[in-house]
């Protein structure tokens, strides 16, 4: 790994997103005066699975830098077809081929795997469900242009909150910057727990979760939210709550359901909004996002509205993506300071991978991935998967010098180096491996 | 709708095409030395499906003008496989990312409504069996550069007259120029009575139509037109008719079985050249051309005849549509005069979509399109299709204003304001919305 | 055929292949200063099977020298599914869509039959089992750069010796430049023996065969060559043989299985690499090479090693390309000499295409091919597909002149002139043909 990379919205600081920002907007000024930044420098857009328009936007952003693009459309059908594994394509491409390489794969982690192995910067077009960096930065920057500012802002979400990548890293990244966030969700597809958790512990933010009685008056009297005329439901989402800051709503984001995750089952009576869902009081100034592609959650008699943003969130994919690499080919430097860098990893010392997301690609691809770990807290021991950064399942741990094992939540395991730490399932595991329980 | 856009030959006077003409040869005079017209500028090859030959000949033209190219190649297999409108793929294309959008689509009327939303130009690469336009350029510019001029010439069509969207439009342009048609159809694939009525009450064309026994002589007398030796069958296609002008034929046009959009099961003995076929005195000097891909319809030993245009048709496509980007990026300005505008077009007001036609975008993307229709005779009424201009199947028709209904064919009927225009099945579908009829 | 074509390496003269690495290795300084090179020129991959490394670094090296690429990476989805053959795609993208065409297609000799086509260059990126010149000069390039010579130097080939048809160019090419072989094949998967006798009799090389209990020696000693755990075999492999230099090995040319042309059953037990591989005194200044993509072969452990070239390799694919394109498209000339021209190609006179490689694209394009031979040798007469270079299945031969029939081996048959040769499978083929036996 030589110079920087952007695997996730966290590798940058708030300043450096805000300085991005400024320059995106200076190149959004006139997008093809810029030719002279890039000239024989080459970007390759690796997809392994096909997303045409986060493809275009990056391949259009290195075109209007005067650069060359590489394009690989469909990775899985070709090299990945004859058992290429992603580690080898990553570290050819990087070797001369390209300058840049931009990843879209399913597993997630997957940019971090290429980051590891790539001797050009990478960019994370997306991994799974894990980080989609750029389609964050797209809809922050949005919000930046049209408020002039992020802090502060009530912002409603409103949708598939709980299988949404766009959604989740969008309220992290609201939460980092001092954004209200108000919980519309469709129902059963609530944000999650590990979601509201760590908006909660890593960003001081509590999500206003709607309450019914009022979101049931700006149903009925807006109809900014409505439903399928068959079968009308309870807007009940949830049911304690307070202070929904209707009085200001700075903008509803708006996802689809996302059936190629989870089927298509629900997609019947999914929340949709109409022709006149900006007009209530409360949404008089809202902007209404949307990450497309939409399908009917969004009516396109909104299209026309100035206040609908969804085309121009997508248009600006463009000068935003050319800041990004111009900015990791070196070609323009922000003076913001840099992100403290994250928690250090550690590889997993013997036994099975810990991580429990088989679609993480320390499984996917384990071969060529050994296992790492980056600590979240001591006490009691936590820690999560160094690529796709779930949560570890640890039930005791043990220390590779002392060969004991402890309970995680202990004190002597909090004293373990890092370095040293071996992750067991349960005691009657570690006994096997050799390990024995600390004299009392 | 902003700027030009080349939907239909018919967005272009003859003055404009024959200037285009002369442009396309001067670039075709070193196709390597015209990079200075458009560095900057991007296209976007929007493919719906797949047709390689029309992709890198679009490609390779901007790239000759100095342009950037953005791919997409096969969009059926990626974004719109997620759900993605046609409509909301060009605006987000058309902001930003490109500046001219080459599309391809297997819905009738699908450029058209591209046109409606894009805020760049767009250039139909043919529309299911719509149109095709610059093909036909390609075409007309061969005979052009060939011939020297277009009006008068006697050109021969021959092959599938009834499924090929190149023939129709072809057989339009060449109408429009003046030149003389002579239909040999393959048996069943007769020119369809629209097509002809078409030529006849827009351009005052009549093709002639080939006399079975003239016919015969020319195929027994230099195997011009020969067929599987395992079922010869009889040429007696057309049995009335005169005036073959066989002493001066100056082309045959040949073309495929369009068994992608009928089958196979008439390939086997589907019209053949072989390598005799342009000896006959009739065709001294005629040219034999084709749209590609070929199959069987013309032997391999036709190729090194210097009157085989097949290939160079198919490469001056490169010229031609390096004239088209030009003007249509505004690099190169024509002086004719441009065509009149069109009939205007109108929205269909309540009721079903009155198209016919179950492939045209109005109906696989009805979400995204408004019903339009544009009226093309007064007595009795008719109108076609604002998309695909297929013509509407109208029974009786309404005054949104007055709410009475008529006739197609009675005067009362020409007098409805267009705008006011409603369309109904028949007299109890009227009764039904509410309409009357009028007193007698 | 203007200019000139890379079909195989040896169209290129030893003194020419150095020449060229000379100039890749200029390139390589620095790869992103070339870019006045090319300007204007476009390159087109056609890719008739997918293989994104060789497109993505023909592709690279085509835009570090400044030009422009046309992508169609999978034409067997496109036009070819339409029934284009590949003859015709040749002929018009060769006319003024690109200036030079890299061809990867499933059917040996594809890229001999576009040669005959094309109007300019072409560069062979693999014809199905045939020939893929580009990756044997990647191969050679890095051994030339790491050992400074290719003449006298050892390399052990090892692997999948009889599908690998990198591994067959690449003996021809080691041999061609005085190499020494040393072959350590798969059980099952030796060197076919057409191979063998063709480095024998073409090149004078005589590849040593492992001695059995010198390889186990070095397996054990060293485990340089280990098998999966649970199958360990004997390494008998070859029986006779002395004179291994395992005092002094080069590189160790290591393949994966070709399962996509023989099937999965034999890969379980593949001869694997493992970390320690390049340990053994023999090998202590070996390289380790291998064409990519690896699958189990090469244990990732061996990655970090600075001998492992596998990387390299492909990352040189860059330099070499440009070269190849730049000389190919006239903007970088060779002084050395040129190869003498091939054995001269002459028409097959009637009768059936004896070529017996049913992949040969004289069988899957008949259309458009007119079968052809080479004369390898005059006594027995033997030949070869002018496609393919399969040796052809002589029975008997005749004199289109004389209308006698020979056996091949016999002294009329040497006198019979190459243009006046008619094969036959035997004599009453030939008779049956009209042809008669001579008088005796």
């Amino acid at each position: 790994m030589q110079g920087r990379h952007l695997v996730s919205i966290d590798d940058l600081s708030l300043a450096e997103i805000l300085e991005l920002f400024e320059q995106a907007r200076r190149f959004s000024e006139d997008l093809r005066s810029w030719a002279h930044l890039c000239p024989g420098l080459i970007s390759a857009s690796l997809f392994y699975e096909p997303s045409t328009r986060t493809r275009l936007s990056f391949e259009s952003a290195m075109l209007r830098l005067g650069g060359g693009v590489l394009t690989a459309a469909d990775m899985r059908m070709s090299s990945a077809s004859k058992g290429e594994s992603l580690a080898d394509t990553v570290r050819v491409v990087s070797e001369g081929y390209a300058d840049i390489i931009v990843l879209r794969h399913p597993s997630e982690g997957a940019a971090r795997l290429a980051v590891d192995l790539s001797a050009v910067p990478v960019v994370n077009g997306g991994d799974g469900s894990h980080e989609h960096p750029t389609q964050t930065l797209c809809d922050l920057y949005t919000l930046w242009i049209e408020k002039g500012t992020l802090e502060g802002i009530d912002v409603v979400l409103a949708g598939d909150l709980r299988y949404s990548r766009t959604i989740h890293s969008f309220a992290y990244a609201l939460a980092r910057f001092g954004a209200n966030l108000i919980c519309v969700p469709h129902q059963g597809f609530e944000m999650p727990n590990y979601v509201l958790k760590r908006l909660r512990e890593e960003y001081g933010a509590e999500p206003v979760r709607a309450d019914a009685s009022r979101l049931g008056d700006l149903a009925s009297e807006s109809d900014a939210v409505y439903l399928t005329p068959q079968k009308p439901h309870q807007l009940s989402l949830f049911t304690d709550g307070s202070g929904l800051p209707v009085d200001k709503v700075d903008a509803v984001y708006m996802t689809r359901p996302q059936t190629e995750r989870w089927g298509a089952e629900s997609e019947q009576n999914f929340l949709r909004l109409g022709g006149g869902a900006l007009s209530p009081e409360p949404l008089r100034n809202a902007l209404l996002m949307h990450p497309l592609p939409r399908r009917d959650e969004i009516s396109p008699d909104l299209d026309a509205n100035p206040r609908s943003m969804y085309f121009k969130q997508a248009a600006r994919g463009v000068p935003v993506r050319m800041a990004i690499l111009a900015m990791l080919l070196g070609r323009w430097e922000s003076k913001a300071p840099r992100i403290a860098s994250l928690d250090r990893k550690y590889e997993v010392l013997g036994g099975d991978n810990p991580c429990p997301n088989s679609n993480c690609i320390s499984h996917t691809e384990q071969r060529h991935c050994k296992a790492t770990f980056r600590i979240t807290a001591k006490h009691p021991l936590r820690a999560v998967c160094g690529y796709c950064s779930h949560e570890l399942a640890i039930g005791v741990v043990g220390c590779s010098t002392t060969r004991h094992f402890h309970d995680r939540g202990s004190a002597p395991a909090r004293k373990i180096r890092p370095d040293h730490l071996v992750f067991f399932r349960d005691a009657e595991q570690a006994v096997t491996m050799g390990y024995t329980a600390p004299t009392r």
